[in-house]
């Protein structure tokens, strides 16, 4: 099977420009097939913000009423993506911009959609750049964790690509001693996962990510980085 | 060749939820390849309100400064297009929502975008939901009039389809007398169009209208019909 590189990217990477910029020529350089996932929290809280609408958090998750879920789905699937779309045709990659409902990728209960039928995109040399949108079937968008949707698209990929799952946040990976940006442990199983959780060494936030990590692997994903995006490439 | 049917709406059609979920069933119902593109002003000169921007328009445009690209970027390419992606997919049609940038199909200058290869997309029986947006090329996104951005769309894809070009709009066609909504011209050509134009019987925003038609016509496309969304299907 073809090598296929999927990067999920957190809001901050490509929410300034700079480290848009930095990102988008790493990620153009990678050879062969690939996705970007890309989430955009902060600039979904900062429009709440200029519209009145209060962002409310529970463990790191966004709680989207219907306002909240305008604001995401104008976000993450109009500026954020289109940005980033635009980035990427300026640096000659042939990006194509899409959340869940598009071309039915992905809905909201995590079924696969049917036939993965965006491989076809893929196989045309098509770049998908997903948003953490989903749809429900029924003719309503929802939000969506950008890990989630980075974990399932590799997953649903994995019958025809050998897929590598990166997932870049601010730290160089995951770490033993949070207070030490070098104590990267190397490489992690999922027994050694539990050891760490147990022990309170792998902790917040890292948990859910890990578990998206893991249970990409057990569903066919032949790795998972996690890195951070200056890292990629 | 084979046909295709390119159906643009208007605002208000696809702004109000009642009127759409008729639009959808309508255009679900259009037997083989088809596109939409929609257009989105009313929403993006709410946004634009909502968020303190001041919405300018010259002759029916919009005059597009930063802060409004965002807005349109948003409103255009993220709220109104995955609520119409997500209502197609509702419907069973296998909607993707793209903009100019997206798959490089349409640049702002109207150069055709290399390969029209979003023509592959087509053949899978997948529908491009289009939103009125278009990039530079060198990464930013540009605000484009729905009616243009239709009339590119059908000429790039005549030569490879017999393209029926539908616009929608509130009137039953194109008026004899404006005041009189029975006066439609029920067939007219480029003389006819000039000479009703000189007779200030053809005026306004529908000049423009007809100017795409007739641009269209002559790129190869089959037919332009102009009518109102609920005669569509």
């Amino acid at each position: 099977m073809d090598k296929l590189t999927l990067i999920k990217v957190g809001g901050k990477i490509v929410e300034e420009q700079e480290t848009l910029s930095r990102l988008l020529a790493a990620f153009a350089a990678i050879p062969g097939r690939k996705v970007l996932v890309h989430g955009g929290g902060r600039s979904a809280t900062a429009m709440a913000s200029r519209l009145g609408i209060e962002s409310r958090m529970v463990g790191g998750r966004r709680i989207t009423d219907k306002s909240m879920l305008e604001v995401v789905t104008m976000v993450y699937g109009g500026l954020v993506n289109k940005n980033i779309v635009a980035g990427l045709q300026a640096v000659g990659v042939n990006a194509l911009g899409m959340t869940g409902a598009d071309m039915n990728i992905l809905l909201s209960d995590k079924r696969p959609a049917g036939e993965v039928d965006y491989g076809y995109v893929i196989e045309m040399g098509v770049v998908p750049v997903i948003a953490p949108l989903t749809h429900d079937g029924k003719g309503f968008m929802l939000n969506t964790n950008a890990d989630t949707m980075a974990g399932e698209t590799a997953k649903a990929l994995a019958p025809y690509y050998d897929v590598s799952l990166v997932y870049c946040f601010e730290k160089k990976g995951v770490l033993r001693d949070e207070k030490d940006d070098e104590s990267v442990i190397p490489e992690i199983d999922f027994s050694l996962f539990q050891e760490y959780r147990e022990e309170g060494i792998i902790q917040g936030g890292m948990i859910p990510k890990l578990e998206n990590a893991f249970e990409a692997i057990r569903h066919g994903v032949c790795e998972v980085i996690i890195t951070r995006a200056d890292c990629i490439g």
